[in-house]
């Protein structure tokens, strides 16, 4: 079966259509950076029809907040270990292996052209923020629900995340300890 | 006196120069964005040969960092209060005025340029790393010589300035309240 008849193939098209627009995205970003391409190149790259993704996404920022929410969702999924301490540890080794990898430092990249792309692009920012802000609470206020002493969203953004994002941009070392350390001070 | 006159005076030249060059960068960077124009153009705009700005810098990312540095040094001076308390309050109060101005994510969009263009940036990136941190580091040296018990330059770091810089990233407002309480809370 070749890419045209899976592409007619009316199963799934949505799904399919997603995954190559995310596919066609995440290549852009690597080979132009943020803000150098546009939804004509993401659609003529995907092989649909700008008006797909006009239709699905809205615009350029929301797409690009859906990719790097799917992107994090998929490399650094909430935990549930059962102990908040466990949940913390585990997040933030994720977070730290994620941002330390090859293209780090996509998600302070994506911020930086979204807060500087007017109303449209900050929504977009703010919006990715508060989802996963969301997410986050919802695994303290699991720990809280066991009777566990949580510390809320903020504090595991201003003194776990923060400091790694910051580290990283700044060319330094996250060994597992430094890490593990951020959580212990925290907690 | 004319600006052609200005210039071929001997005495100062070398400071005009520098000025010149640096509000060419400047310019540039507000124009275009880091990494998008060359040490060509910053030359052409300034007013100076090519070879002026190599011999004094070096190369554009050195050139980069030398700018940042200078307004950095220009907007956010170390306090010197007479207490640590006193000091940090009014560095973090500093910080956080300049980067919820205009051009608050300069530092970062830096950093973000400087970390992907080769050895050359990165290199950029760690000498402006070491150079603000040696400076925040004399502060902290000089309130252990008064006795107080001071944190060390990198829990500054981590405690106050990268949670004020990923919040001005994500959106979010920078009250003095905030401020203040991110001194507290490490001191």
């Amino acid at each position: 079966m070749n890419e045209r008849q899976r592409a007619r193939r009316p199963g799934g098209r949505s799904a399919r259509v997603g995954a190559e627009v995310h596919r066609a995205v995440t290549e852009l970003i690597n080979e132009r950076g943020y803000g150098n391409f546009t939804v004509g190149e993401v659609a003529a790259r995907a092989g649909v029809a700008d008006s797909s993704i006009y239709r699905r996404w809205g615009g350029l920022e929301t797409l690009l907040t859906d990719v790097a929410l799917t992107r994090l969702n998929a490399q650094s999924p909430m935990p549930d270990t059962g102990s908040l301490a466990g949940d913390l540890r585990t997040y933030a080794a994720q977070v730290a292996r994620e941002i330390t990898g090859p293209d780090g430092l996509l998600l302070v990249r994506l911020a930086v052209a979204l807060s500087s792309n007017g109303q449209q692009g900050q929504q977009a920012r703010d919006d990715l923020r508060a989802e996963r802000t969301r997410q986050l609470q919802c695994m303290l206020d699991r720990a809280r629900e066991r009777g566990e002493h949580a510390p809320d969203a903020f504090g595991v953004l201003d003194h776990i995340l923060a400091p790694m994002y910051i580290r990283v941009l700044f060319g330094m070392e996250l060994t597992p300890d430094y890490v593990d350390g951020l959580v212990d001070r925290l907690l």
